[in-house]
């Protein structure tokens, strides 16, 4: 059906029916996703309307499996950005004991990232790495995050239980994907300049979506 | 350069970089913009990472003029997520008195929604209707929103003063879009299904940067 037509659905049904339509334009490229990324890849370019999410967004083995148990097990999920943390279901979190949170607006980062010359995404990082129990960090806009992360988990021994690695950009954002792609640590990265705040939301959102229906 | 390399960049020049870049793979590219359309066009380039922009990105007569002068005459801003929301420039805002705001989580929106069977962004856009004074939407998230306004406006005689209308998706997202360039409502309107809640909110955030500058 062309795009410019008007498709009755009631509202209830809208996300189903853009799902089906993402899955008939996939089937009709022949690309095939392996099952357990599906549903996230599948979010993303309902999101986006992108489909260069199909080929870009890259998962660690087991990555889907292990983003949810630390959903389970009540992991904190930080964020880079206050849009980010809007985009998330927070009190689809708050039922495994989950809580997501952002630093960017808090004037102690600012006056750490004024003082030791670095962006406030990255002083967030280091402030988040204090944080009690397990740890997602959901990034969507700052590589310099990623590259804060990489830093601490290089030289301090610092291990992040998982890193949605999804910035956009064009100073560094491919470059800072790769790196944490390099690293040991599980994640779900989107190769390249794209990304967004919306994309790291989605992804939470996938994982929370897909462990209510697997229960 | 390419993409997957390390630049250096002070975290203050960071965005100017991002926009040097975008300048010169647009100039590359042959693509030249309108002035006043630029900024917009480089800002929403920036925050996805994606070149379609330069050519669906819509704009009716003087529309960024129309836009500026609603945001210096202290217009209110309606958002269809609290995504947008978040990610709008709300201090740069209130320095020209606009207020934004955004309904989706208010209880009689969940109510009215429900009775009359309509998504919850519809609902919000009649509530909104309702506001005293100049009224931009900055809607990002559902073709729903951008539907209702287009039925205030054509049975109520409901007149937005501004729309910018970004909705991403599958149902009737380019199909909302196509029916509010048809009305003589001031818009910048991103054509086909792309657009997104940080589009939104980065078209608003544009306004305000364009209009620091030209003070």
């Amino acid at each position: 059906m062309a795009d410019d037509e008007y498709i009755f659905v009631k509202p209830e049904e809208i996300e189903k029916e853009s799902f089906r339509i993402i899955g008939e334009e996939l089937d009709r490229e022949g690309i095939k996703l392996k099952p357990e990324e599906e549903p996230y890849i599948k979010r993303c370019i309902h999101t986006s309307a992108d489909f260069s999410y199909a080929k870009t967004l890259t998962f660690t083995e087991n990555a889907t499996a292990v983003l949810e148990d630390l959903i389970r097990d009540g992991a904190s999920v930080i964020c880079d950005t206050q849009m980010a943390l809007a985009g998330i279901n927070k009190s689809g979190l708050k039922k495994y004991g989950c809580e997501a949170h952002c630093f960017m607006s808090d004037q102690r980062i600012r006056e750490i990232a004024k003082k030791e010359g670095i962006t406030r995404a990255a002083a967030s990082m280091e402030a988040a790495a204090h944080l009690e129990g397990k740890k997602i960090f959901a990034i969507g806009n700052a590589p310099t995050a990623l590259l804060k992360l990489d830093l601490l988990h290089c030289e301090q021994g610092f291990n992040p239980d998982f890193i949605i690695g999804v910035p956009v950009g064009f100073v560094n954002a491919a470059y800072s994907k790769d790196l944490i792609l390099k690293t040991k640590i599980p994640c779900i990265v989107n190769r390249g300049r794209k990304g967004g705040s919306n994309i790291a939301a989605c992804l939470v959102n996938a994982a929370l979506k897909h462990i209510g229906q697997s229960k």
